[in-house]
């Protein structure tokens, strides 16, 4: 495995959601030697897209991702308000020359028990989000959830799912893994080797809490919690993969809580733990 | 799919752990017509093993489980304790009649990041038991428990994962399928079908709620979720399952807290929705 420094993270901008606008995120990103940044939309919204790219360009800031199109499932059917939204997605993700744009694929729909449905509906929309993504040069990648957001957030749960929907929809589309989310799955290896560097787009850390209070905001640190994060580094790295390692953790009842320098401080310290 | 009477449940004694003993269990079903009951170890043994068996023998229930055996990781690597608690669960299952031993298997050990290892110790444990268990006419029913839980509670966390142990194990060893662990299984009707009646050896039902607010006791009662139950139902019933449908809630903050006839009562009306 190569030797991780600063300049191999990337600072998914929500674990310093509650503290600093995209703005602070690049500030602090150039402040701690970190390499690159993934902003959520709403963030980058708030900058304002043509400015939020000039300052990370200006920063030299690689951009590991956007966070995050999909939520396909979020008005029952597939409707065009919501293939819209991940058309503008896909341009946000170009104007900042993100490396993919995550998608959170969305869970049942309001009032279904029809995860098979959802699952139908999901991947006609990442058909047709991936049709405008290849006109604009933008990648997708496709964010398996861990099984327990399966309801609510995201109906695809691991990554063997993910790249059989990759494998139908061809070129473009890939998977963007957080140990978080896949770190319990017995099939990971064989995965992520089926996978192969040109479907890695993302590599997301962070670290499961045990025993974990808040199935969504009780996220570690690297080295906090239970997960073996370097042997999932080594399998991602082994295929070929060489790009940034994001940052991302949700955490209501600590790092949302610290001084934001202190927690890029500790990402840092963190190194040795990825 | 046949239809359901209440005489086709039976009542996991978790699912009024907090308010009656295993003899009180005994006479609930008896009032409410269901037709089997499933006891935890800690209320068998507070009542005797002996007296139990005789109480539910005279009340002509059927027994679809006892759980739970397992928990092989307890002590790290796998000791003669592990090993002899887990023979003593055999008798018990024995002296019941259960239909099967339920396994959760165990997580990590203590301060252990490898669930790799963690699940060698397991196979090894099962393998064990099942040599003792074989002798005394008891099946091993490995219940593959939701992947929120592989840090805490169980390493085995798929169908298909759980088949993996059986095919290697071979006789006498299947899985006790729960909806709430597998409803989110984008391979689970593979593996129900890979299962096969002879290794289904219990079907438990409750509902996932969402949002869920607690990750172990915030399970729903049949119909109050998003657990396509019925569906789950015909794929273990096509490939010949006839056995008790078990009803395991945990829920602290609702069910729990009724009077335990409510909840027997509450189970009937809610043959419908499994």
């Amino acid at each position: 495995m190569r030797t991780l420094n600063a300049a191999d993270l990337s600072l998914n901008t929500a674990t310093v959601s509650k503290q600093w606008t995209l703005e602070e995120c690049i500030e602090g990103c150039k402040r701690h030697g970190i390499g690159g940044i993934s902003p959520w939309r709403d963030k980058l919204q708030e900058c304002g897209i043509d400015r939020a790219a000039k300052l990370i360009r200006e920063a030299g800031l690689g951009v590991s991702g956007l966070c995050r199109g999909g939520w396909y499932t979020a008005e029952g059917a597939l409707t065009q308000n919501v293939i819209d939204d991940n058309k503008r997605a896909v341009d946000e993700a170009a104007a900042i020359g993100a490396e993919t744009l995550v998608m959170v694929v969305g869970g049942l729909p309001e009032g279904s028990k029809d995860i098979v449905a959802a699952r139908e509906i999901v991947t006609e929309g990442l058909a047709r989000t991936l049709e405008y993504a290849r006109t604009q040069g933008v990648r997708i990648g496709i964010e398996p959830l861990h099984p327990m957001y399966a309801a609510d957030r995201a109906c695809v749960n691991t990554t063997g799912q993910a790249l059989d929907i990759c494998d139908k929809l061809g070129d473009g589309i890939g998977v963007a893994l957080d140990v978080y989310h896949i770190w319990w799955d017995p099939e990971i290896a064989a995965q992520i080797r089926r996978a192969g560097k040109e479907r890695i787009h993302a590599f997301h850390v962070c670290d499961w809490m045990s025993p974990t209070r808040d199935m969504l905001t009780d996220r570690g640190m690297m080295g906090e919690g239970v997960i073996d994060i370097p042997s999932f580094r080594q399998m991602v790295e082994a295929e070929g993969f060489d790009g940034l390692v994001e940052v991302e953790i949700f955490s209501a009842e600590n790092w949302w809580k610290k001084p934001a320098d202190d927690v890029l401080a500790a990402m840092v310290n963190a190194l040795p733990s990825i």
